[in-house]
């Protein structure tokens, strides 16, 4: 039997970054998608409890079901695999991302919780961006690239616990060095909020900003790698403890 | 001058758990609420992309500002960096949530994620949470608890890129054993989706769900302290790299 492979995005069902993925899948296997009915860029790890869910099948053919969910990315793992599935899938897939989730942009990627969601129910799990946040963004160039990396945790698996984040700049595939093992490089978005006004004369606002990268010549971080060609791969765990602050803080709080 | 403390929520500003954390707060310094209007418990760090932000001002008397944001926890403490503030605050906490935020749930939490985003922009920062998820929660007894955490963290400071995620008990002060320092214990939520059906016939789902911890023997971590009477203290970082990864990661992909 075909492995079983979980699609999902932050995008919707309708962007470019999942049909491209979608196409790599079923080279390798039988394709669940599972995503957003609409765009849910920047939700997170966001649930949704306050209205209830309703889910649609959009497409059902050989190897291929696609289903829409009103929810966000996590909504979608979580009730693929508790309502949707008939077996246990070998790998969960996210994304392709339209534009990057490099260095701390992990913690707001709606792509990335979903590939978290994934690994916390123990599946390999990858999330997939692109460096093109244009929904006419073109994938075609890298699908050989997304399949080979797919195919080789499809056959090796990921430590528990752990997911990828794979970033791809937006170059010709011929001039990409190849992939580079990264750190989540430090960095943070700068915000400057818009500030507009309304007819009634109320001022509301528009979150803008920019990604300050505080190392940037630090050559084994993402943010690196993609600025010199390379394919960022970053191991994401989904423990959050900082082990080295532990023995200090026992001294502070006096706490065994 | 007195520190200026920011605090935020994700269970609004009328909650109760704020209410007390301001009370905490004005006793060690100036204090800036910017909460939500609503709750947005289970945001995660959500930012509030789609539709334009609004703020406003609800109270204004010495050493205390209070202002509400119709957007995420996330989106609040970014605002009030950008646009509400004179000066560099010393600390943002985050909190009381209604409800635990201990294991897994720091990656869904509103409130950790609000401390995340403090802890980006190089403010000490911790969430706190109380074991009662109940809208009238009585937070009272645990004021002195949060003063005296709040305090040394005031006078210490955290490691950079650290915030801490500190849950309490819902037992009688008298019966908590101490702080416990520990590390986020292994475990997930085990979804169910409650299936319903509409008047038109077209069914819904909600969401519901029991948190399983998979190492509930393990002295070490926040589900054991909370079980067995003690407040946890979670050191949380946002780096999310998971460097034992990396070695055999570079091997299977043939990278540097």
């Amino acid at each position: 039997m075909k492995p079983l492979i979980l699609l999902t995005n932050d995008d919707g069902y309708r962007a470019g970054g999942i049909k491209a993925l979608t196409k790599v899948a079923r080279q390798l296997g039988d394709v669940l998608v599972v995503a957003p009915v609409d765009g849910q860029s920047g939700m997170s790890h966001a649930m949704t409890v306050k209205v209830p869910l309703r889910i649609e099948k959009r497409t059902e053919e050989e190897g291929l079901t696609i289903y829409t969910c009103n929810g966000t990315p996590t909504d979608c793992v979580k009730i693929a695999l508790d309502r949707l599935l008939d077996r246990q899938p070998s790998l969960l897939l996210a994304g392709v991302n339209h534009g990057s989730n490099s260095s701390s942009s992990v913690l707001y990627s709606g792509t990335m919780a979903a590939a978290m969601e994934g690994c916390m129910c123990k599946l390999p799990a990858i999330g997939f961006s692109l460096l093109d946040h244009t929904p006419t963004a073109d994938f075609d160039p890298y699908l050989n690239i997304i399949r080979d990396i797919t195919k080789t945790i499809l056959a090796n698996g990921l430590r528990t616990g752990t997911c990828l984040n794979v970033n791809i700049p937006k170059i010709s595939p011929a001039d990409i060095k190849g992939i580079r093992i990264c750190r989540q490089a430090k960095g943070y978005w700068k915000e400057e909020f818009e500030r507009h006004v309304d007819p009634a004369q109320r001022e509301y606002f528009w979150l803008t900003g920019d990604f300050c990268n505080e190392e940037p010549n630090a050559e084994d971080t993402d943010e690196w790698a993609l600025r010199h060609n390379y394919i960022s791969m970053v191991p994401v765990q989904i423990d959050m403890t900082c082990y080295q602050s532990i023995p200090n803080l026992k001294k502070l709080f006096k706490s065994t």
